[in-house]
């Protein structure tokens, strides 16, 4: 099966490309922000929504699926995209960054790591080899190495010793891959030293794989460093590959993203702040439930034309949302998830007219963080 | 304003009658199903959804609506129709059924009732003129009089007196109403007597009114008892104004309802049901939380051709609700409206064909209750 990546256009004055990429449910453009489907559902939102906001593809998670309602089930419905009725491209990830993130819970080893169940404290283990079959089971277009994402700060002593493992760990993933329609993408890890991370982006590019993922970034550094390790490392990724940066999903570090070299993103940042009422504006970020929006009968972004823009005021919304009302988290997670979707669009369109620097520091000039 | 009611037909073997109502927002065809929007939104649903599923007309409550965020708000936005974007007709009940239910919080006297907010305590006035004022300013279609809907058990000679201050009341606010695009209903109380009723549909209905309600049945009485309260009582109202029968929405009381010759109804059983899990078949209703549904790869319900049931399975439905996934509650809920909704437009093609009684058979020999 195809996964073929065009690289279409690159910007004169950034690192910033406009791509393409083949796979076996339709094609993506590249760059694109991919929505966060924890639970076989991105947060109350229904395919065709998605679809209007413009989602190309959404993520899923492999810890939360195998767990609840279990793979096996879901490879019985058909496997993911006919489970959850969604048939775009669906990336998952491996389920490491979950299992680390258990800390006390969890116990790691060279065959993989042991680990306590979230919910009702039961014993599980999962290695290179088990979650990638359970993404096969899955059965997402784009899976995703079983990798460690080190805490921040960490020694380098343990970085570097971790960021070996998982290039061993991924040869053994793509050992296990059997499937030839699902792309196993690797992940660069390193911390915030440039060394290491050069040291992984070699041995993980050593391998041959249809994409390339950097991990371990927006784990609690400051945003100096983390545009500074993204900027080093992202340039020695290979050219002709996606290059996917996990877990960023705001605004302004999808800009900085793309305008270092990014291709694909993911993040519950617009989903999640939406169901607590804060939403982006072409301004910032505002919260909605804020008093001073009680009467204020305007939309949440003059600006936009999305379904809640046209059609909802900011005193309606703040009403749903004070009164946990379901009407209003779907309001503002379709306003966000529209919101960005449409921001990499634009980012798209600029880099095809060569003025994608000019549209970052138009954008600048409006947005203003939190508002 | 006209609120001209049409009866297009009367069943031959019992007295479920066919009708229409103008209203300002749009003509109403009867009988009806009207799903209820307690704080100006259908749990869950758009309105594009509302459409849908059929909706023709909602309800909203004024006593929730009062209190937060405050009919003066709702009337700076335009109006609910304004507020929530939705611009087919609304009723609004009056506020006092839920007043009464506030027990220990709330004193009557000839003047009004006195009450404390069941979210902070603070006390409020509401008069028959009062609850008048509040639907004026929120901008109804139909309007509910203020009444007392006394409880179940009660004594004959308390019932009496409740339904007669309830006819006082309601010349109280025919009088308070000063906007002529707004019908005011009156509401026939009595209990479980049928020479309370007698009275109470003498007095309300010795007032000329645009449509009448019958109130204080659906709580807490047997079965038997309701559907012999509302055979005797239905045929005492005049032929030709619309019938509504408050707060009762299962599928059996709304076959039992029409036949009495019933026009309209609401509950809030259909939406609050299905966000626990429960939903409507032609078989009955079901529990989709229940582990048997757990690998059913099957609609909710195979003879329904509702976008909930044309795309996704029991075993999708099931792990979305047990995750207490928002998605899930839209489609239980989706389905449940739709499936009230169609039983009612079923109805009406049953009545225009002269074949009620055998619509209502062929539905008890599928539909048995709880399954």
């Amino acid at each position: 099966m195809s996964f073929e990546f065009r690289l279409l256009k690159k910007d004169k004055d950034s690192h910033a490309r406009l791509g393409e990429l083949d796979t076996p449910h339709g094609m993506i453009q590249t760059p694109i922000f991919m929505p966060v489907g924890t639970q076989a559902t991105v947060k109350t939102m229904t395919p065709e929504e998605l679809k209007e906001v413009g989602a190309q593809i959404i993520l899923s998670n492999t810890y939360h699926l195998y767990l609840r309602p279990g793979h096996q089930l879901i490879e019985k419905a058909g496997g993911l995209h006919s489970f959850m009725n969604w048939d775009r491209p669906i990336l998952t990830d491996s389920g490491g960054f979950q299992v680390f993130s258990l800390n006390d819970l969890r116990d790691i080893t060279e065959e993989g790591v042991t680990f306590s169940s979230h919910i009702d404290g039961s014993r599980h283990f999962i290695s290179p080899e088990k979650a990638t079959q359970i993404q096969m089971a899955l059965g997402a277009d784009i899976i995703m190495a079983f990798d460690e994402c080190p805490p921040y700060p960490a020694e380098d002593d343990y970085v570097q010793k971790s960021l070996e493992r998982t290039t061993r760990w991924l040869k053994r993933c793509k050992e296990a891959l059997t499937r030839d329609d699902q792309a196993l993408f690797g992940i660069v890890q390193g911390g915030m030293q440039k060394k290491l991370r050069e040291q992984s982006v070699k041995e993980i590019t050593d391998i041959d794989l249809p994409g390339y993922a950097i991990g371990g970034l927006s784990v609690g550094e400051p945003k100096e460093i983390m545009y500074d390790i993204l900027g080093f490392t992202t340039p020695l990724l290979p050219g002709n590959k996606p290059r996917y940066l996990m877990g960023v999903g705001s605004p302004e570090d999808l800009i900085e993203g793309v305008m270092r070299g990014i291709d694909m993103f993911d993040c519950v940042l617009p989903t999640r702040i939406a169901r607590n009422g804060s939403v982006f504006t072409q301004l910032g970020q505002m919260q909605v439930r804020n008093a001073t929006y009680e009467e204020d009968f305007t939309p949440i972004d003059p600006y936009c034309d999305c379904y809640t823009c046209r059609n909802y005021t900011r005193a309606y919304i703040r009403h749903l949302i004070k009164r946990n009302e379901i009407l209003g988290f779907r309001l503002t997670t379709y306003h966000n998830l529209y919101f960005l979707l449409k921001l990499m669009e634009k980012m798209r369109a600029a880099i095809r007219d060569n003025r994608f620097m000019e549209f970052r520091r138009e954008f600048y000039q409006q947005y203003k963080g939190k508002i």
